[in-house]
């Protein structure tokens, strides 16, 4: 123990708190700890108190791969005042969260929910919860969220099978059929927005062969969910896990969660817990009502809960229909540009490309960092590099939710344009 | 696969992508899906398209074991725009809640952070960190979170001591002196305010204890830190976590965390990586700058890192001596109170007693739950029943952070008043 440096038992005997008398090693114990005579209460050291200024939040358009900027009324949500994690009128607003889910994810299932936390939590929510020690996973890597799901599930004890293409491409139809046939996985994972790569890949079809295979079919919807087609159920889907702060206009910080009635089943049947306590469906489940009571298992992030519930309100109220057109409007809008300039897309087929996240290949010679300074330091906006495989090799440009709107692509042309010229390259 | 309902097609033909025609079972596909002929784009379907109507939140006064009511800077704070999470000025944010931590958990250790998930994530993240399979791990059981981390710790194949205490009761140092000298544990797990029982769990001298025993000491410190005194450099503390919704004034959603030199020593000598990937130390430690670089490990959470941000610079505005003095002396006009009507602590002995959570026994003959429900039907105020060991045998009372003012104790008074008059008890 250290000694004490000085004595703050005034200040509490100030406050009400009555001062006994001096311990052994030169502090005074106020009496609500004067039975701890060892449990020094020393002086407070001020040395990282921080000061308390004003918080420095510039204004900026995030046209990256996300966060984007999240909608003012979700924004908005987050300042209501606080509920009880366990009100009815908080138990209200799970509810509307989960059936908005249903909605967005085209599933009748009742396993809908927000896991509290990041996309991040909920990949890892959907491998701890649907791997048993020694499954066998399929993994596609097509990008950095592939890889990353490969190290995840061999720390859950999976038995992983990774299947590789080069940077922007996707799996084929054939490649993955062979491969559930050859090893008959518990698990097979695909990204269908790679956001390192800006690959879309294809389910189709998959949700059939999943169910020769007795495999559950796991995808993650990150950076696509509300800006591409998804239907759950049509094409059996067994778990889906997403982010709050791409295509549905949100700040990040909470994931959409879905599960089949298979992959419930599994969970269900599992011979050990997952060693996750924190992300263990079961119990999460419980605390949203899935099996019908409500039993506390975490303090739901109350603002983090109104923000979806009113992000989910926006995706029903524009329509999904409508949401996946204007993606794909903008995304036109921005190639048209882009090619008038004579970029290429990195990613080579039609098919494979991803609508949200935009990988542009960055031409011989021309410095990319310089041109995404360039549009930061002049218009306060948001044009990322690569990430992974792609680092270095592509710009990416994010159409995503809140932010997809023509003035902000034009925006990103011009940023284009401009940084470009100052190159000499246009 | 099921069959189609309706085409969508028109719908984003209008917006520019061009149908080319329809598919084998009934769909049309637009150009963009064409080439995943087999990936059904079948009508929305609406079932669950939630109403988009106002969200409820009614106002409450949230006098239970937490969360509390927010700070309204705070909640305010929530609603700025969006970074992205590796801009300068949002890692500048980052670097200012470690310097507030360092402040608040009264330690120089630079390994402090907010982990991006809510308490219960912290606790996870420590057990998950601290302990590698077959460690052997005390666990001071003195109500709910000792049982569960003991669970938890379980599951991370811990070899588990579980020492219990009956409810309203803390360990005394020669027990904990006796247990640490028999087993030499490699964690022992103390958690410092017990919502459950209302109980303060005394430190003394224990860091000296775990150095002699080559044990890091492990405290939980959800709904006590900022209310009461704590000073990990000073008593030796290895580890901490806590939760941004009690004392500190936040939305659920964010967990203090703190590692001592010694503790991070562990964690780099670390055999096997942690089970989990979402929450391991090394990786987030990397994202905030523990190691000289910032690496992407998740997306953090945004508008929670505002608000913690702005939670701490309350405290350093505040200073914790005037913080826990606030605490200390509205403890004491609660009881006052309560005792005037001949209500009585649940926790015999004066020192065991959290200051931050009070616990209040039911006397024989009243309906506990009936008095709770009159407090939120006329007042919207929240007092709490009792949990785990205490169920049914205690009101839970909370002054924590925001709401430690003289106006709410009066009105939780009052709400006891009325409420025991109400049922002929006074």
């Amino acid at each position: 123990m250290r000694s004490a440096q000085k004595l703050i038992a005034p200040l509490l005997a100030e406050a009400g708190c009555l001062a006994t008398g001096a311990g052994a090693r030169g502090y005074v114990a106020p009496a609500r700890w004067a039975a701890r005579a060892a449990e020094e209460v020393t002086a407070v050291e001020n040395a990282h108190r921080a000061p308390s200024g004003v918080m420095e939040v510039p204004s900026r358009l995030l046209m990256g791969p996300g966060p984007a900027n999240a909608h003012p009324r979700i924004l908005a949500a987050q300042s209501l005042p606080l509920l009880g994690h366990m009100h009815p009128p908080f138990l209200k607003i799970m509810d509307d969260i989960s059936e908005g889910l249903r909605y967005t994810l085209q599933t009748k299932s009742k396993y809908t929910l927000m896991v509290s936390g990041t996309g991040h939590a909920g990949m890892e929510a959907a491998i701890a919860n649907l791997v048993e020690p020694g499954d066998k996973v399929v993994v596609g890597n097509a990008g950095i969220w592939g890889e990353r799901v490969g190290i995840l599930s061999r720390r859950y004890q999976a038995d992983v099978v990774e299947i590789k293409v080069p940077a922007g491409q996707t799996f084929s139809y054939e490649t993955l059929k062979a491969t559930l046939l050859e090893h008959k996985p518990a698990v097979l994972f695909l990204c269908q927005g790679e956001s390192s790569t800006g690959t879309h890949q294809s389910l189709a079809g998959l949700g059939d062969l999943c169910r020769q295979t007795g495999t559950l079919l796991l995808v993650d919807t990150v950076c696509s969910l509300g800006g591409v087609p998804l239907f759950a159920d049509a094409w059996g889907v067994d778990c889906i896990y997403s982010g709050s702060q791409k295509c549905l206009s949100g700040p990040p910080g909470a994931a959409p969660f879905f599960l089949s009635e298979r992959a419930m089943e599994k969970l269900q049947k599992r011979k050990t817990p997952p060693a996750t306590y924190n992300l263990d469906m079961n119990l999460i489940g419980d605390y949203w009502g899935w099996f019908g009571k409500r039993s506390y298992h975490h303090t739901g992030p109350v603002s983090t809960f109104y923000a979806m519930r009113e992000a989910l309100a926006l995706v029903a109220e524009e329509g999904l229909e409508s949401m996946w057109a204007r993606h794909q409007e903008l995304h036109n809008r921005l190639w048209d540009g882009l090619r008038g300039m004579g970029l290429k897309p990195f990613v080579e087929k039609d098919e494979d490309r991803l609508i949200t996240v935009n990988t542009i290949k960055v031409p011989e010679g021309v410095d990319w960092a310089a041109l995404v300074k360039h549009a930061m330091d002049t218009y306060s906006l948001e044009i990322a590099g690569g990430l992974g495989p792609t680092a270095g090799k592509v710009w990416r440009v994010g159409i995503m939710g809140y932010n997809a709107k023509p003035q902000n692509v034009e925006l990103v042309l011009t940023a284009f344009k401009d940084g470009l010229k100052r190159q000499g390259k246009l």
